[in-house]
C-alpha cells in the first residue's frame, strides 16, 4: 500500500461523489472513506447535498442500515479530496480544479480531470462504483463492515436496475454475491422493491425537485444539455403531473440550455418515455430514431443515461 | 472479466506507450497485449518508434530476453487502442483524439484524455507501469510468460533507477520480488548495470539523438517546455560533447519553445546536472532554488523528471 502523502501535514481526505448524489455516489463515498480509514488514512465521507435534500432512495437506505449521512461539502479549494462515481470537473464541488485530488474511483467515461502528480485512478466499465470498491477491499485484504456492505450492495442494485440495465456486467453480479454474504441480506428482490418504492414516490414532491432528483448537465459541442431521469414502477405515477414537469423543464431550459431531457424510465417494462424540450427537436429525434409527440417519445429498451442516452446524443451533436 | 466490445466487429487493439518510448513503455505494451491475448482479446504490442531507432537500453533487453520489438504505429484515427505509461494526448500517436481508446494503464499524473464511454483506466502512484500490470496479472489469475516477466522486471528497475528514485514504492519492490521468481533472474544488480551501460552509452551518438533519447514536451501555462533526460553512470561521459548538446538544445528551443532543459542525471551520485536554455532563466533558477553557471546547475537528489522536475516547473510557471 502506498501513502497519498509525500510531505507536509496530512489533511483529512474528503471523499465525495457527483452533484445531485445518487445511491452509488452516497454509499461509494462511505465505502471508500471506510477503506481509507482501515488503511490508516484520515478520510471523511461527504456529499454535495444537505441530508434533508438527499434523494429518497438513499435516505431510506441510510436509515435502514443505520448509517450516518455523508457530511455536506461545499468549496474544496486547496483541500485533499477523493472522487467517487465521477471524473468530470463540472460534476464536482466548487473549485475542484484547485483542490488536491488524491484518488478517483469511477465507472463512467473518462472526464476532464487532470492532476499535477500521479494519483490512484481506478475506473472500470462496470455497472457501479460499488463493484470496483468491492474489488479494492478484496485486493487490500480489508473486511467490509456489514452496514457498509449493505450500502454497496444497494448501490449496485440501484445502478444496474436489479441487473436489468445494459451497463450490468458479470463483475457486478460477482460483487452482489460477495456483498450479500457480508451484508447478511438474503432477499435482494425485496431490497430492490423497497428501493424502487422509495425512489419512485412522487407524492407531494414539487415537479422541479423531481426533475433534479437524478439530473446532470453535459457540455455537448459547446451546447449545454441537461438530462434528468426518474425511475418509475409505472408511468401512471407521473400522469397527473406531466404538465408540471414540462413547466419545470421549460424553466431550467430557459437558463441557457440548448436542450433539457427527462427520462421517465419504466423499470418493469424496461423502456423510457423520453420527454424533450430542445432548440433543435429534430436533432434529438435523430439521435434516438424516434418521433416526438406532445414533446415525448417512447424508447423501447432505454434504461441507462450513461450508456444509451448520452453516447447517442454526443454522436448527434458531433462530439 | 468484461469485454471491451459491446457490438460490431472486434478490431485488434493496438497497445502503445508514449512517444520516444522508454523501457516501461516498450515492455508494458508487450505485457498488456499478452494479458489481453490471454483473456481472449485480439491485441498487438506497438510503439511510436521504428525498431532501429529504439533506445539502446530497450533494444539490449529485447535481444537479451528473445522478445520481438513492438510494431511501429503511426496514425490511429478510428482504431481501437490501449494506452500504457501515459494519458496525455500529446504524448500519443497521431489522431489519438479520434481513436477509440479502450483502456489505459499508467503511473503518471492524470492527463487530458477523455472518452465518450466508460473504459478501464488503471493508474496508481507507483514507480512503474509494470508494477500495476503485475497486479493485474495476479488479479486476473493469468501466468506471466518468463520473458515478459523479465521485461516487466527490467522496466521497474529502469523507472525506479534500481529502487533509488523517489518515485519507488513498496509496491514496486513487491512486484520485483514476484517477477524475479517468474523471470528466473537471480541477480538484479547485474541486470541493472547491464541496462545502465547500454543506456548511458553515448559513443558516436549525435547530440540531438541524445537530447531526444528520453524527451517530452510539456504545455505550461500556455508555454511549451521541452525536457530531456540522460541517465549516466558519471558526468565524464558527456564532458567532451557538452557544446554539441547545447547546440542541439538551441536548435530545438528555436522551434517555438520557451525553455529546453536537459537533465544529465548521475545515477551513482544521485543528482542531476540540469542544463537550461530559457527565455526566462531566472524563473527556472527559482523553480529549483539554484543558480545557473554556463547554462547549468547541479541539483542534489534530482532523479525524476516526473516527480521532481515537472511539478517544480509547473509551480514556477503558475500552472
Amino acid at each position: 500500500m502506498f501513502s497519498f502523502f509525500t510531505g507536509g501535514t496530512p489533511m483529512t481526505i474528503s471523499v465525495v461523489g457527483h452533484s445531485n448524489p445518487d445511491t452509488d455516489s452516497v454509499f461509494s463515498a462511505i465505502a471508500f472513506a471506510t477503506l481509507l480509514n482501515a488503511q490508516g488514512q484520515e478520510a471523511q465521507a461527504c456529499m454535495q447535498s444537505a441530508a434533508a435534500d438527499l434523494n429518497p432512495e438513499s435516505a431510506m437506505l441510510l436509515a435502514r442500515f443505520g448509517l450516518a449521512a455523508p457530511e455536506e461539502i461545499g468549496d474544496v479549494a486547496g483541500q485533499d479530496v477523493a472522487l467517487v462515481d465521477f471524473s468530470d470537473l463540472n460534476q464536482g464541488p466548487a473549485n475542484l480544479a484547485t483542490a488536491n485530488v488524491v484518488a478517483v474511483v469511477d465507472h463512467h467515461k473518462v472526464g476532464d480531470l487532470t492532476t499535477n502528480s500521479p494519483i490512484l485512478f481506478r475506473a472500470e466499465p462496470v455497472g457501479c462504483t460499488g463493484t470496483i470498491l468491492n474489488k479494492m477491499y478484496k485486493e487490500a485484504g480489508v473486511a467490509i463492515p456489514q452496514a457498509v456492505a449493505a450500502g454497496m450492495l444497494s448501490a449496485i442494485l440501484s445502478d444496474t436496475v436489479n441487473f436489468k440495465s445494459p451497463t450490468c456486467t458479470e463483475d457486478d453480479k460477482i460483487a452482489v454475491a460477495d456483498l450479500k454474504a457480508v451484508a447478511k441480506v438474503e432477499d435482494t428482490e425485496e431490497l430492490f422493491m423497497a428501493m424502487l418504492e422509495a425512489k419512485s414516490s412522487v407524492d407531494g414532491v414539487p415537479a422541479k425537485d423531481l426533475l433534479f432528483r437524478d439530473y446532470k448537465d453535459f457540455e455537448m459541442n459547446g451546447k449545454k444539455v441537461g438530462i434528468g431521469q426518474l425511475e418509475l414502477a409505472n408511468l401512471e405515477q407521473v400522469a397527473s403531473i406531466r404538465a408540471d414537469l414540462l413547466a419545470a423543464m421549460e424553466e431550467v431550459k430557459a437558463d441557457g440550455r440548448h436542450s433539457v431531457l427527462l427520462m421517465l424510465t419504466d423499470v418493469v417494462k424496461e423502456g423510457t418515455d423520453l420527454v424533450v424540450l430542445s432548440d433543435d427537436p429534430a436533432l434529438i429525434e435523430g439521435a434516438f430514431a424516434g418521433t416526438l409527440e406532445m414533446s415525448a417519445m417512447w424508447i423501447e429498451g432505454m434504461m441507462s443515461r450513461k450508456k444509451q442516452t448520452v453516447p447517442n446524443l454526443q454522436k448527434a451533436f458531433g462530439c
